[in-house]
């Protein structure tokens, strides 16, 4: 592709990652006007909130009257606290209200995602009239993309329906808006969460969609491109809790080393003291380890084996809540088909042990195996369950929680097959 | 909203996942022609191949012929083996030989999930004859969406740049695409991973951006609303691994409980047998044990800490790779940072454990937990490194796989400490 000559849209992209805050904003300041504005339109907030500050009072308002008001409002949340209402005060009255407005939304419900400026027709209108709304819009908006539809509301601003600028263009011109509007369209409730909104854009392919109140009185429109950002935050978060920490809210790399340990460290000194719940348990099978010291050979084995299983069904489970597959009322389903995969599972990975000789350790180990892993699967499954009936997220199962609980489980499951199998030989 | 009479796309959405193969036809062409078209386009690739062969050969021309070159190779894809080339002998003879071309890309690149038909301009076109293009395009493709852009191409089919709809529609009608033409855009290589290509959509809030082939020649167009799905699709794929089985490919309840069974066992038994080196580890210090019963309580305690530290790294190293946060030459940085968390972790975590009255067996403990948390966290950083290097996806360092690779080194270290601290005393 030829190259404009000076600086472009593309140069700066590459460089940005390693400018520091000053010089992005002096980076910014000379691409051309249009370039510049659209950098700074695809920007994530944190990066624009950063421009806007290193820069004197009277450009601010400029370059913050740029954005359309949901991502003015992204930018006033990513903002340290002490500087919110200066940005606020840059924007002019009616901006100003339509920000707070949106401010009043939780970051992750449709309300907070939604732009609340879409173009609004009449039924009586023909397709001419319509597109010049489009038109208007268009020239007003230069750099930023056209709303693929217009929606219909009625005096009490009630939705309607819609009509796709693919229709207006394709219609003819005296077409009256009435006859080519949607009415049977995917409206998103505003307090409708992040994930659910989400799911409906993946499963029905929308392009964009509009957000109404309980009312049915239509809010704003979310588009596709803002939930790809979405979903992509909501899976990171899960991931972090699954793998045992809390969310870190930012880049790994950009995390403060002291905010990065503090996430972590709460969850590892609770399971910390879980597990010493596994020395006061095998403390209790103390004398048993001293007459058969072989015992404790297999502990390790047979915590982790159940560990492992529990990890991952609870990881399957838990994800399988958040895509919406399975729901709180499934938990039965759910828990009867895992019971049965941990048995087919132990048996799968056990019966190459089966000929061992030392046949009535191999016994109780084999057993320990049978009860661990299917303890394991049963556990991980209802855990998420659980969590999520408390009102908690199911993600918060994580594997190192599962584990940790199916340990002092699998120890007592351990020595009491060891005492039925053993008594009277060993023991 | 008002509602039309009869059946309406709402009403089918609904009952959709209850319904049999057969109802499922039979419901979607009870809807009024147009409705169907759009609900069949929003179906999943798997949903629209049932439709489609529960349909008799003569309606299936009719529907396979309804959908783009794109959508029709994800049908192929999902469609049985022995059902595929009859669906494509089902196509005119150009569309055949764009879905072949398709089907030629991996799935999971960019060159799979591309749209080939896209609307091309010429450079000294008017934004009026522009516009008639869009026109047409849109009176083609009913019920679909209007594509955002039109591409600007040389004679060799060399992406020059791109012209918004928005721009043609706010521009006077006679000025030239020339002028309106942006050439600082964002391509997609068409062999560019789909993780990929999710990145570029997240971080510049894109709409749709171009696909081209090493040349720089255009191959096709990927829009936000695929991308949506693509997000989820791997994200879904990454948690599983981090649980510990392979991905199921498909949802929870709906895999076949003996497919999932293969999916799971497989890890497992490999966990498991990397869990039989701590049977053998622990009878290499079986004298220690004798001697010494109260070393063997605290064992569960020190391998479950070496192993949640390693999965709570590892996950983090992992998503933080799998959002291009950091990158294989990061690897020294990631891990000085894990090993001085690890280093802090322990330390909150067994400070409450300080004031132990039994000293020795207690600073043992200490010592050991301080040498497994930072293995652990040191194992479960550069592991997912060593597998990227090695070519595999850094996902496959579950949180079981860590916790098992600490397990045997924990026990290790664990015992080492004990005959350094307690030589002379209890041993």
């Amino acid at each position: 592709m030829p190259k404009k000559k000076g600086l472009t849209y593309l140069d700066v992209a590459e460089s940005w990652p390693r400018l520091s805050a000053a010089d992005r904003a002096r980076r910014l300041k000379q691409l051309p006007p249009e370039a510049a504005h659209e950098f700074f339109f695809d920007l994530s907030a944190a990066d624009q909130v950063e421009v806007l500050l290193m820069l004197p009072p009277g450009e601010r308002r400029l370059w913050i009257r740029l954005l359309a008001p949901d991502d003015v409002a992204d930018v006033i949340q990513a903002a340290p606290t002490d500087q919110r209402s200066g940005l606020l005060a840059l924007l002019d009255e009616p901006t100003r209200a339509e920000v707070t407005a949106l401010l009043a939304y939780a970051e992750d419900e449709a309300g907070g995602l939604m732009n609340p400026r879409y173009i609004r027709v009449r039924p009586d209108m023909t397709a001419a009239e319509a597109l010049g709304y489009f038109r208007r819009q268009a020239q007003e908006r230069s750099g930023r993309d056209t709303p693929a539809f217009a929606y219909i509301l009625d005096v009490e601003g009630t939705l309607l329906g819609q009509v796709s600028l693919t229709d207006l263009i394709a219609a003819d011109h005296a077409t009256s808006v009435s006859r080519l509007m949607q009415t049977d369209i995917i409206t998103i409730p505003a307090a409708a969460d992040q994930e659910e909104v989400a799911h409906l854009f993946a499963e029905h392919s929308l392009v964009a969609a509009p957000v109404v109140d309980e009312k049915g009185r239509m809010k704003g429109v979310v588009t596709a491109d803002d939930v790809v950002a979405v979903v992509e935050e909501e899976a990171t978060e899960d991931i972090q809790k699954l793998g045992g920490s809390a969310a870190l809210d930012a880049p790994y790399l950009k995390t403060a080393f002291h905010r990065m340990v503090r996430k972590r460290a709460g969850w590892l000194s609770a399971l910390f003291l879980g597990e010493m719940l596994t020395a006061t348990a095998m403390a209790f099978f103390e004398t048993e380890i001293a007459r058969a010291v072989v015992l404790a050979l297999f502990v390790p084995l047979i915590i982790s084996s159940g560990g492992n299983s529990g990890s991952q069904a609870s990881t399957l489970v838990i994800r399988a809540m958040a895509l919406g597959e399975v729901r709180l009322r499934d938990w039965w389903r759910v828990i009867r088909r895992e019971l049965a995969a941990g048995l087919v599972l132990v048996w799968q990975m056990v019966s190459p042990l089966y000929g061992q000789h030392y046949m009535l350790v191999a016994a109780t180990v084999f057993c320990s195996l049978i009860g661990v892993v299917t303890f394991g699967t049963f556990a991980g499954s209802l855990l998420p369950f659980i969590l999520r009936r408390l009102g908690f997220d199911p993600a918060s199962a994580s594997a190192p929680f599962v584990a940790t609980l199916v340990d002092v489980t699998g120890l007592v499951i351990y020595f009491t097959a060891a005492s039925l199998i053993l008594r009277g030989t060993v023991l």
